[in-house]
């Protein structure tokens, strides 16, 4: 018996864009779309809303800034029920950017922001809200927020926040299944009102079994991407989520063709996945960022030597 | 706080022996055993004991049939505290192979059968339990097992067999957490005498975060290998699992040199992993033998084809 309240949300282009300065082309991404379209996902994430006043235009991919314009070359003659999402981080939207709903191809405007940037958060949520979106706040780097903050900011969202959903982003991919289970009972017993989201990374091979586990545990927006594509080690795969979903309305077959077909060929050009420094950053709890650059090193197959540089910074 | 109980067996060599025909050379499994044993693990498993008129010598690694001398070469001058395992299928050993413990370097011998096999492998493991060595019995296909003739099987092996240790063994890769725990919790119920383990598969990516979940019910024997290396997927990554245990016996980075040095130029030869048709058969609950004839193939990358043609073969 599936659970008609949950959503699927694909981030394979937002999630994936952190790891080529968001520069897919426009086929690739209608490729994308017309994969997820035809899958029943709920949700595609394509990019960020980025102020072009603090980062130059011609420095980064159009998905870093999503304009309205660009997304229609993307979605425009393809059927699709899938609804069109962005992310914008604090401190880094011009929120005059963001046409009101009625103007644009955006369904959903997602804020990014760390436990202790939610009151920027909020401020930023409740103005899309305002503009006609739906909104959603996440709240990244869980595993390294404190309890008693936690529970502050999940009160203040409850009470100030317009946003219908809320995500627990394990950024550090360092969530074991007990604490998952520990976050979301927490998150669903304070925020009464709004759905629970899980948003995960794949460092040690765990963000599809933190994903089913937070489902367990009634979170009911859950993010994936193509073959888990992503930052570091990635996200939970889509293929896997919609195999485990039993809503009919679901359908995993365009995207085995879309893996087929545009994703292994990408794998040879992009590096995401199973890779031992990630999987160390996570068992440690770290943000990937050491990770990437030793990958971008010579000493990219170092594990050891890695792993020492990082536990041998332990200070009092 | 740890659990002194929990015991880490790694099955390198002899899952992956499954991709090779068992044909590793002595350096290379010297290596992965100096690494075991320095980085505190309870068990290595070397390999099968199948009888020679069965399989003739000459077509196989040594691996298949791991006779004494050739364990010896593995692990003599090497300080170890690491307990050497063999297994064996039912109908493919010859008991008399298998000296008394006492003139043997091999301390387990794990009998591996399905549900329906299972008083073959209780007259196994009892011959060996008599000969002085630890025995586990390997419940091998778990999600295909019918839930009464489970019940039987268990109530038998708790009555009559002297084996130490039950596991479960998820072949097809394709159970869940939810899964994972109804068979723990199940086997713990019945076994009141033994100790429970779990084997996973990583199809869906899950073979980790499911031995986390047997843990959690109460399975005390876990099964890894060094970079997930096994059939088809693969198994639950053993630095993974040294990363989660919290007994501060166990060290990683004799793992974590080994990977660097062995396995990442291992892994251009020989194929395990995420690949999506083992996926997919995870995920149809499946074996995975047509998937590893579909990577032999050229149609190696026609994940849609793959999956439709085992779909197809859905009869009333």
């Amino acid at each position: 018996m599936f659970r008609d309240k949950i959503k699927v949300l694909d981030c394979t282009i937002r999630d994936g864009g952190l790891i080529n300065d968001h520069d897919f082309d426009v086929r690739f991404v209608r490729e994308v779309y017309k994969a997820v379209s035809a899958a029943g996902v709920d949700y595609m994430e394509i990019g960020y809303k980025n102020s072009k006043k603090l980062f130059p235009a011609k420095d980064f991919g159009i998905w870093k800034f999503c304009d309205d314009a660009d997304i229609h070359k993307v979605i425009d003659g393809i059927p699709s029920k899938t609804k069109i999402s962005v992310m914008v981080d604090v401190d880094r939207v011009d929120v005059d950017d963001v046409l009101p709903k009625k103007d644009s191809p955006v369904s959903m405007v997602r804020t990014a922001c760390y436990v202790k940037d939610v009151d920027k958060a909020i401020h930023l949520a409740n103005q899309f809200s305002a503009k006609g979106y739906e909104t959603a706040v996440n709240l990244m780097a869980i595993s390294r927020a404190l309890d008693n903050e936690l529970t502050e900011c999940l009160h203040q969202l409850e009470e100030e926040c317009r946003a219908n959903v809320i995500y627990i982003v394990d950024s550090n991919g360092a969530l074991y299944q007990e604490t998952t289970e520990f976050l979301i009972k927490k998150a669903k017993s304070i925020l009464k009102s709004k759905e629970v989201g899980i948003h995960a990374h794949n460092n040690q091979q765990l963000a599809f079994g933190n994903s089913i586990e937070a489902i367990i545990h009634n979170a009911n927006y859950v993010d994936a991407t193509v073959y888990g594509m992503g930052r570091a080690a990635g996200n939970c795969p889509l293929e896997l989520m919609l195999g485990f979903l039993k809503n009919p309305k679901y359908d995993i077959r365009p995207i085995l063709d879309l893996i087929s077909k545009e994703f292994i060929p990408l794998r040879e050009k992009l590096e995401w996945g199973y890779i031992i420094p990630y999987a160390i950053a996570g068992i440690l709890d770290e943000h990937p960022r050491a990770a990437i650059a030793l990958r971008e090193s010579s000493e990219k197959e170092n594990y050891r030597e890695f792993y020492e540089s990082l536990v041998g910074e332990v200070e009092e």
